[in-house]
């Protein structure tokens, strides 16, 4: 994507495009979205082509479509919005949500049904398939494609100030949690709650990572909640056992050991919004017919730059 | 306010001016405003100039305002913002938060010291004052004033389908409760939670309640969650005693009885975010300074008119 004079609001926070491009690695977004279309990627994508933006999917019959949106609008530090399928059934051109931003400078080149490395398939709310390569099969002139904004996008900006996570030095799946945080319903999305994810940080850098993470409102923002104390507020039952994700590992690659954190302190969880929730939505609504996800931790990689939705601080 | 042609979004939802005016009733917005300004009208504006929009106040120093701002962003639902001081330290004029909506179409003759019927005071985060008629005195050249959405707004609508809130009926303010489920923090504003406004109804009517207010996405929309499980699900200590506004009444005037309705089933509590929630989210941020809120059931009422903030059905 070319460098362009872009301005807009995301969730109604101006912003502008105050960067050049980095100079091109190997990877870009359209890299990562071809290897996986032709199964030549099909691994998780933390880590993949730092700077342009990953996004993750929710496609459903397009009778679901209004009361979706309108979670999401409700929802927004789980569920930011980034875009959707242009028009009913397509996979092949997006409808921008962030405004100022057009849909092709979102992703150009990109097939939903395939831009995945992994897809999740849910009949009537129950999982059927999982961890496939493709959505094709699935796919009908009926569905339409959500994206929503990822994690992985700030974890650039916190290893640029020396605060990589854990999984990402050790190219490990961020670990992702269910809660009992409720969302607020909308229409035929009620009892659902909130997916996160959790990276393991120092108790004196909370301050440091949550004004990092902060501007990132397209992409779950700060975090929610941290410390140990959160891990029984937000209903966590193990929390090294997560039930999407990799198991959490300390920055040497150790496993976590929460009896040995607790008592020193050394490490506390951190808690974000994560692009889960909605799979986890419709399961909790049950929804008739098949809805489709990605596979946790493997997103979709567009050609949107981090700083194609960074606002400048609030004002 | 003249009928004119108006479309728009609020929270990304796109709406048209769809509805003319009713028929010109004796209370006006403004007329409400003015009595509220002269101190002749001291009471609660539940059921005041119907259709006029009423909202809540939340007036803090302005180094505060960016993470305000972003509370809002983050919980749309309780938090929904419409308007803010025009420039630091003004009262007299809005920037409005609607798009296609200018702050003088929200309220023109305006003053956010003395049109709400009456204020609170916060000092350092502690409530000092109660019932004040005016903040003229602690309103300062640093403050900003910002207007949240009010669920009174959608009352008007639910009377027209025969749901009249019984508060509504019998003349008395909506009880509202503090309770545990948390906002999304946001920079200062941590350790927050929703505070919800209550209305009681049969059982049988709650899809109908959640269908009429699901379009008022600027005033709290649909209910965030209801029956009697929620009561503790909210961590709502006692439901006959509210932490602002009168107490719970059924439809007959009678007091709430939580043994009887529990077993009888007649009627279950609906609960709605509240504009109430920034006040608690002061309170628990301890911020420094003098903040101002209304006090909980005295809105503003504005020139603005349910119909010029009602989304058409999100499509």
């Amino acid at each position: 994507m070319a460098p362009t004079a872009l301005s807009g609001t995301v969730n109604g926070t101006t912003f502008h495009k105050s960067r050049a491009p980095e100079p091109a690695t190997e990877e870009t977004g359209e890299s990562i979205r071809l290897a996986a279309r032709s199964a030549i990627f099909t691994g998780q994508t933390s880590g993949s082509a730092p700077t342009y933006v990953q996004a993750n999917l929710i496609a459903m019959p397009a009778r679901y479509a209004p009361d979706f949106r309108l979670l999401c609008q409700r929802n927004p530090v789980p569920c930011p919005l980034l875009a959707e399928s242009e028009q009913v059934g397509g996979w092949d051109a997006l409808k921008s949500h962030i405004p100022g931003v057009a849909g092709k400078q979102i992703a150009d080149n990109v097939d939903l049904r395939h831009d995945f490395p992994r897809y999740m398939v849910y009949e009537n709310g129950i999982l059927t398939k999982s961890q496939c390569l493709s959505a094709e099969t699935e796919w009908t002139g009926e569905h339409v494609g959500f994206l929503i904004g990822c994690s992985f996008s700030f974890e650039s900006a916190l290893a640029a100030a020396g605060l990589v996570p854990a999984h990402m030095a050790h190219r490990r799946n961020v670990p992702m949690y269910r809660t009992s945080l409720p969302l607020c319903p909308a229409g035929v999305f009620r009892n659902s709650s909130y997916v996160v994810s959790m990276r393991l940080y120092q108790p004196q850098d909370i301050e440091r990572i949550r004004d990092i993470t902060r501007p990132y409102v397209a992409t779950h923002g700060e975090p929610i909640d941290w410390g140990w104390d959160a891990v029984a507020r937000l209903g966590i039952k193990d929390i090294t056992r997560p039930e999407f994700g990799d198991s959490p590992v300390r920055s040497d690659g150790s496993p976590l050991s929460v009896e040995a954190s607790t008592e020193t302190g050394d490490v506390v969880p951190v808690f974000w919004g994560c692009g889960v929730t909605p799979q986890e939505a419709v399961r909790q609504a049950a929804l008739e017919g098949t809805v489709l996800g990605h596979a946790p931790g493997h997103m979709i990689v567009l050609d949107l730059r981090d700083w194609d939705i960074l606002p400048e601080r609030l004002s």
